[in-house]
């Protein structure tokens, strides 16, 4: 296996804890033998458990000696709650390192140089576009901006409606698009809407497999605004945590959530248009059904944009189906 | 080459002519010879030049004895302004022919069985859904319904505006997407806009190349609704011929095109509203910019739908990206 693909195997491992791992980055890693056979994969367990490197070492014992470990970040060169992968690394006898993203964190960085200076051969950038735009894009937001990453998530008809003339909006996407959101509920650490989405949808916000059991991880659920809602308000039962934070502001609520690393903003027109228009979401998802409704009731009305000389640019950074819908994900341009 | 490739050649073949064949079908043909080798291609000429097979059996010669025809559309077997190609296939000594699509038109049928009962190998439907539902998509509709085949095309940001508020709408899509739609109209047989169009931007109209210079074929230009235009529209200048048509009945507007088989509908959103109301649309383009606009301009206003029960549902046949925007293509669900 060359080092791309043994790379695809470490996004693999890190993409399946996403979510579990914050504020310790989703890191995978893949062990090649000296044959350049797969000996050991591993991804970050929750805080205080061991690190990518470390599980894939074990699994890999012996045949790790003389081998290449592929990383989707540089080995951490700090004793935190574990000591320093680059240790295990040398320790275990691998002759060659290849990671994806460099550290961006002062503390921890310098593992590479620290692996060359040792005499392994050290490979960095290896798909690193995948990673950083991919398991590690929220977690290297945060580590840069030290604010949460955030994504706004809406569905919409093929002509930006959010609902019918009449207000009924179930369903716009498919079965399968709503469990796409349900998974990325569950590998978000918040999950944010307005005082007017509980007033009109009420909804649970918590992550649901398909047959409507709760998922195993369940993100904290947000309600933003200065009204008050009701206690008997779904969003407040007890399947998860939910916090309310009284006020309109995006700047506030994402200084109240500066703990957090993933939120995932399904607001209405009136809460995402605040978001849109303060400049504070990093990535939009938009959910297309092949359908349209026409009528009044659109996805988002004002986004602070009056002439197209000003428009909101972004980039798409991948286009998807998911079913019978479209998936259109954007980046800041 | 197998069947599947030399297929694909075929359809290369038949995309290259779309738009210059109506009202005859833009077929693509693939003579292979008896190693399976391609020994001559080719696609129908302009009404009463040779058909497809015709001119890829001239291209092949001696090769093509004991070879194989692989065609987009059932051979022709009556004689219009040119004689049966089955007659042609049969004199050249292939011995099988392979099709995607049968004839639909019961004067022209009936090539596949002939053949047959000569004792060639027929294979039928060899990529049928890519052809039917691309180079032979307008004119299978055509066909079948005695009307031309409407496609609704329009420029939209990711939140179905089709303008930021104050009106300005220059660019929502990018050149690539532009050029994309020039080649549109260069193989449409008629381009439509309302009244509407013509006062706030007064289109041209044209096909245009890259360079600005006008393309080789133009579609007829087509202006529908009961006010005046001025006579200094650039519509009606001398480009292309432009018709008139005083109605805003799309039903009254697709009998006065009936001699046509491929209409490009490029109307706002009161035209288009008016043919998604009728249901007379049969395919939509949707060419998404990666920006948001918000505000109160929308691509489309009122589809006639007002509870989700009875949203329009179409398909997504196909989603491409165009350059840094996505083409979204729906068809009727």
């Amino acid at each position: 296996m060359n080092l791309e693909a043994a790379m695809r195997l470490a996004i693999e491992q890190s993409n399946r804890v996403k979510g579990a791992t914050y504020p310790n980055p989703p890191v995978g890693a893949v062990i090649l033998d000296s044959d350049n056979d797969v000996a050991g994969v591993g991804a970050t367990e929750p805080p205080g458990g061991p690190h990518a490197e470390v599980l894939a070492l074990r699994r890999a014992g012996e045949r790790a000696v003389g081998g290449t470990a592929v990383v989707t970040l540089e080995p951490c060169n700090h004793h935190g709650r574990t000591p320093p992968c680059v240790d295990a690394l040398v320790a275990a006898g691998v002759s060659a390192v290849a990671y994806a993203v460099a550290d961006p964190n002062p503390v921890a960085a310098g593992g590479a140089s620290r692996l060359a200076d040792i005499g392994l051969d050290v490979t960095a950038g290896v798909l690193a576009d995948h990673v950083a735009g991919g398991p590690l894009r929220e977690w290297l937001h945060k580590q840069r901006t030290g604010q949460p990453h955030v994504t706004w998530k809406f569905a919409t008809s093929v002509d930006g409606r959010s609902a019918a003339a009449d207000g009924s909006s179930q369903w716009i996407t498919s079965e399968a698009a709503r469990a796409d959101v349900h998974r990325r509920r569950a590998v978000a650490d918040a999950v944010l809407v307005g005082t007017g989405t509980v007033f009109v949808d009420d909804p649970l916000l918590t992550a649901r497999l398909p047959d409507g059991t709760l998922a195993e991880r369940q993100p904290l659920r947000v309600v933003v605004g200065e009204r008050e809602i009701s206690s008997e308000a779904r969003v407040l039962n007890d399947d998860s945590r939910t916090m309310v934070i009284r006020t309109r502001d995006p700047h506030e609520v994402i200084k109240a959530l500066s703990d957090r690393t993933d939120v995932l903003l399904e607001g209405g027109p009136t809460l995402a248009g605040a978001f849109l228009r303060a400049g504070v979401i990093n990535r939009i998802l938009a959910y297309i059904g092949p359908i349209l409704l026409g009528g009044p009731i659109t996805a988002i009305d004002d986004v602070g944009v009056l002439s197209i000389a000003h428009a909101q640019r972004w980039r798409f950074d991948s286009v998807e189906s998911i079913g019978p819908d479209v998936l259109l994900s954007l980046v800041p341009n």
